[in-house]
């Protein structure tokens, strides 16, 4: 007991004053601003319009969490922070901290009550509109949340463009794939390969554009529909990327029995996610992105490798296999 | 570039997930109930009335997180959580995590707004009443609020009793006591000490009671008073801890000339705050608390060693000098 001390739960436990102060720092376009040339107190102070009273122990702050530079009172982007939080470049993977921001942070203020209740604590709470109803009415922020998808989907999809064994296969479709990060980027690194990215109807104009923008319109193309209600393409790799956890168990079943019915003989399945270590001890943003999904759906929730391929087994799949990506984030894949 | 990785952004952008889990889990009283006993799920489960849907993931969320253990399905504490979070305990530093769930977790939702407008974002938010006000107007608040400042003060307690040469003195007050935290601990730790706890005159049940706990209310006494407004009494120790960064600059020079002029030639200033490194790019805790006091107070904030030291040899002391007490605070000691 005398190696007892408050710093690591102290830490944790006002953890949050560190993390809206870079959510903050996002919104107001710190990074953004000073990827076009390092700055001085005044300048930012002025071009960011932050009040004087805490502009310096705002900016100073970032410094302290290694978010920031600061030499002789110039402050600069870290390469992380220019790389990642830029506006301007396609690494951008702030938009999933602006929704964070906007809706996030203060939705998870009720996570007591969704301990309590089980129920949702987002804009469908006590019967409002569905999550994803809200993100696709609105096109400005379906844009948001698309972009966000593709911030947090980037590393991985990389990683599954050089993990699995595409030589063998020709044909893929992304299911839920929002603006298409996954499919563009295993269209790009695997010039024999042609997909399809499958989305609500609504997704299209993004999609399409995304797509164009790097010239693969000639082999990556947008199917609109409903993945519980609409017949599947025939393809012969199906991809599930931070979809399978926003549903419940029956939906993920169903789901994962829809796949493996639509697949050829010798076709597979790679679903995706903050999957959970077996042991549940390890990976703790998977089991957080589980309360997230409390937050969020209305039965979603994260699962371990173990609990994935079993449920691959019982619809059918003969082989799978987890393997790990990037971060958080690992594969499980399934052969029919 | 190639080393760059957006795994530390995320991790900070979303560690609000892992701080709200902490509070709620304190606020359900999760680490009391273990403290009572290991316990499996189920049965924590129906103790703490959580839903079925999220109970396991909440408490794996917390092994994870190195605040709880599980072995074959039971879950404990870990040292440190059975130490700090069992409010049966003495050493209970919950009330601050307590205090943070329930008002600043939110106040903090805005700080866009605080650092555009320099304006505090609490119950004194628009002209509402003063955060101080607020909490002395009500005994249950006033005592969260005043346990919650002796578990953020007693590792600092014990420092200054240890790091300051107590031998050459006899007589203290400690301004802002709270429910005296500090004058118990200088009092038991050195017998030759008598002492004052300085406070609003609401505190005073509070403070008696703490101190008649510890049986030293024949050394250790209250006194009630405002320190801005109120003369005060002669001793040969100033303490001021969690106090002067409340306070704007003009405020903070007043206590300290205040402080100097009722104390003896050879009597002693100790302030004590989670003091910011002179280059302000170490102690991030420091840092947020001073976005913390603008969340809080009109204005307040918090400063460097160096700018202590000047502050106190501008009223008058002689020798001034900083020594780390523990964790993120340090105290500045003047001597007159």
């Amino acid at each position: 007991m005398s190696a007892a001390t408050p710093e690591h739960i102290m830490q944790i436990g006002l953890g949050f004053w560190a993390s809206k102060t870079l959510l903050s720092a996002v919104e107001l376009g710190v990074f953004s601003t000073l990827a076009d040339g390092p700055a001085d107190l005044p300048t930012l102070q002025r071009t960011l319009a932050l009040h004087q009273r805490s502009a310096r122990d705002f900016l100073d702050s970032l410094v302290a969490l290694r978010l920031l530079e600061r030499e002789n009172g110039i402050y600069s982007n870290t390469p992380d922070t220019d790389l990642y939080l830029d506006r301007a470049k396609p690494s951008y993977i702030g938009g999933i901290l602006e929704m964070a921001n906007a809706r996030l942070y203060g939705f998870w203020g009720s996570l007591t009550e969704a301990l309590r209740s089980g129920e949702l604590q987002n804009e469908g709470k006590g019967g409002g509109e569905d999550l994803f109803a809200a993100l696709y009415a609105d096109p400005d922020r379906l844009r948001g949340f698309l972009t966000a998808m593709s911030a947090i989907s980037a590393g991985a999809a990389h990683a599954i463009a050089g993990k699995f064994p595409w030589s063998e296969y020709k044909t893929f479709m992304d299911l839920g794939s929002a603006q298409g990060m996954v499919p563009a980027t295993l269209a790009h690194d695997h010039p024999h390969l042609t997909g399809i990215g499958f989305d609500l109807p609504a997704v299209k104009p993004v999609f399409e554009e995304f797509i164009a923008q790097r010239g693969l319109e000639d082999r990556v193309r947008f199917r609109g529909g409903n993945f519980f209600e609409d017949p599947l393409p025939e393809v012969d790799v199906i991809i599930m990327g931070h979809i399978l956890h926003d549903w419940d168990l029956a939906k993920k079943r169903a789901l994962l029995g829809k796949a493996f019915d639509a697949l050829p003989k010798g076709g597979a399945i790679i679903v995706y996610d903050a999957i959970i270590d077996d042991d549940r001890r390890e990976n703790a943003f998977g089991l957080l992105m589980s309360l997230n999904m409390l937050i969020e759906t209305a039965g979603g929730f994260d699962y371990t490798g173990e609990d994935c391929q079993a449920w691959m087994r019982d619809v059918g799949f003969s082989r799978t296999r987890v393997e790990p990506l990037v971060g958080p984030d690992s594969m499980v894949i399934g052969f029919k």
